[in-house]
């Protein structure tokens, strides 16, 4: 955590203004002293929360200038008066910042169903306004403020060169957790000081989105409100071409990193397993399958159990909508060979157990030898504690 | 489990032959004593066992004699011997019942990925069609062979008149149980003394397994080797029309039984969930709405926890892949509205917990306004003892 990289012009800062019944924040801000590029990715969820909705309509954009986040109440399914707080959110945050309410979006995470406490909301923002800063103690502070049932924050920040600039990314993210308050949330925010057109930043954060936090599976439940948003305040020239493929690298390891994290905190896990699906002849179907893979429920209690159960991995495969016949497959555990081009290999099961038992990071690969398009996803394994954090949570 | 109607000319049995390592019944005999119309639905997985490969090929036809089935050892990815062990125990059983080894079917159940031991099966062949019986002890012999992790047997018969003529219906089946050696396998059997032409029985099978089996899920797993097996030996004029939609009826009935039973028999299971789904432009909209809430962990763990937690239920049919806004979705749990037209209702949290808790039996419906179309599903939720049984089995 140490050597964070601030990205220039940004300011943070995180209160508890009340919405949590604990003493922890709940209100995060961000703002970019100078008006920013800003994109979004929202989910997919045909159930949209308040927040989403607000902020999709005002993105891309040239001039942002922040976003207002509160954790403890999702304000999902909150009706007209939920799109009523939303909005109020984003009037309340640029009175106070000193801009357009459409230069401001807003996120919402936490319990759904509940209309947010706007007295409380009202009274935290002057306050997480007047506590803004450019210090890694203010983005930490704005990190603790978006969680809900994370067990830690969850920073990552790159800086890199080009022409002679240094470019820095700052990235914070709460997890789509396991357990969650009705559901999981994910919500993830990269400020960046290079300089980028809207409708550039829009395209690249749409494709570090698909290849990171869309890779990332707890139960494959997309929830009301994921939102990955982006800022790049820069004010020269807007990058180009390669420059602009450098910095969108740069961003997807931000975004990896991130939903790493987030996987790696599903509360309840004990393995954070890679699935690594390659020799398919399209993308979509290397998708399929590791989708597949990732939300077996079979799959996942064996990972938890060290056991190196190749029959659930090679049949959650074959119901995956792809078609292959058993000898176009072949799956590692590790570097360990389970299955051979549809034959199953002898393989020392200590070995397997022990490489599962050992490790909190594992990784399946299953090799095809239908083309070369492939993927890569991320999953926790099911455990008793998921189940008890799942069934014990009331709402 | 008194009153079973056994359709007449058939006979059952069911040995221990040493499959199993315990001392349980591990093979099992069914036999026509007459040619009969025979259809057969298998696995849609692209992970396909011998047992499939050799019976699918036979089927529908008009001539069948029976089904030879072994528990313990499913047969699957075992290369070129598995093709030849399932081909072998056709030719024994035609044999020994005094037939063409093309009129006998097969299937196996039980770990896969190791070789059948045949010599145990060609000692049991002569043994079990020995113990062939038309009584009720047989039919319970022949289910026992069948399970695997099955707690009980699986039978549901029936019995109709068409036009004076009696008709009856024998179904045992054994369970897709949540538990199972590397995976789940559903095999069912039914056995009737109607006449119907095969391509008849073939459509009909078809139809009723898409209504039962398929909408019974337990955790979206696919295995290598489900197959549901009819067989329907009259000699009369085949059924026509109405009378075959009445009989199709019935068989329907059959499967449904037998499919809640294998969910009701899933093992670490504490509630049974039927899902309705209602009001949507599309069947397969309906299918796929009801296949997200049932595939939810989410859901499955609430359920378990005797949470009424409309939250997780409404998102995962937000990600089903249907186009719907949240006004169109109306929720109850049992009798108690939780979620109408896009707004969460008041409902009285006590009631509600006390109905998960105090039913084994309980239901969602979900009502769209979308269209005419609905569809049925079962699943079971997600308990401890579900983790536990599935991570501690070891191959």
């Amino acid at each position: 955590m140490s050597n964070l990289h601030l990205a220039n012009k940004y300011r943070f800062a995180g209160v508890h203004c009340g919405i949590k019944d604990s003493k922890k924040r709940d209100l995060a801000l961000i703002v970019s002293d100078v008006p920013a590029s800003a994109a979004g990715v929202f989910t997919q969820n045909r159930v949209r929360a308040a927040p989403v909705r607000i902020s999709e309509k005002r993105l891309p954009r040239a001039d942002a200038r922040g976003v207002i986040i509160n954790a403890g109440n999702a304000n999902a399914c909150t009706g007209e008066q939920g799109m009523k707080d939303a909005q109020h959110m984003t009037e309340l945050t640029a009175n106070v910042v000193g801009c357009e309410t459409e230069q401001i979006v807003v996120c919402s995470t936490g319990v759904i169903g509940h209309h947010l406490p706007m007295s409380k909301i009202e009274s935290g923002i002057p306050l997480v306004k007047d506590l803004l800063s450019d210090t890694e103690e203010g983005l930490k502070h704005a990190a603790q403020a978006i969680t809900t049932t994370d067990t830690r924050i969850k920073l990552a920040t790159r800086e890199l060169t080009l022409h002679d600039t240094t470019i820095r990314l700052t990235g914070l993210a709460k997890g789509a957790a396991m357990i969650g308050p009705n559901m999981a949330t994910m919500l993830a925010f990269v400020c960046t000081d290079a300089t980028i057109k809207p409708e550039d930043l829009q395209t690249l954060t749409r494709r570090s989105a698909a290849q990171s936090f869309n890779c990332a599976r707890v139960e494959g439940h997309t929830s009301t409100n994921d939102t990955l948003l982006t800022f790049a305040n820069g004010q020269d020239e807007p990058l180009q071409a390669g420059d602009l493929a450098h910095f969108g690298s740069s961003l997807h390891d931000v975004c990896e990193e991130l939903a790493r994290a987030i996987i790696a905190d599903a509360e309840g896990a004990d393995h954070l397993i890679t699935i690594d699906v390659e020799g398919l002849a399209e993308e979509s179907d290397a998708v399929k399958v590791a989708r597949a893979v990732a939300d077996s429920a079979l799959v996942k209690t064996a990972i938890f159990g060290n056991d190196p159960n190749w029959g659930r991995i090679v049949s959650a495969a074959g119901y995956a909508g792809v078609n292959f016949d058993e000898h176009h497959l072949s799956l590692w555990l590790g570097d360990l060979l389970l299955y051979h081009e549809g034959t199953p290999q002898p393989y020392d099961e200590a070995t397997a157990s022990a490489y599962l038992k050992n490790n909190r990071e594992v990784t399946l690969r299953l090799r095809f030898t239908l083309g070369h398009a492939s993927c890569r996803m991320w999953t926790s394994d099911l455990t008793y504690e998921y189940v008890k954090l799942n069934a014990e949570y009331t709402t």
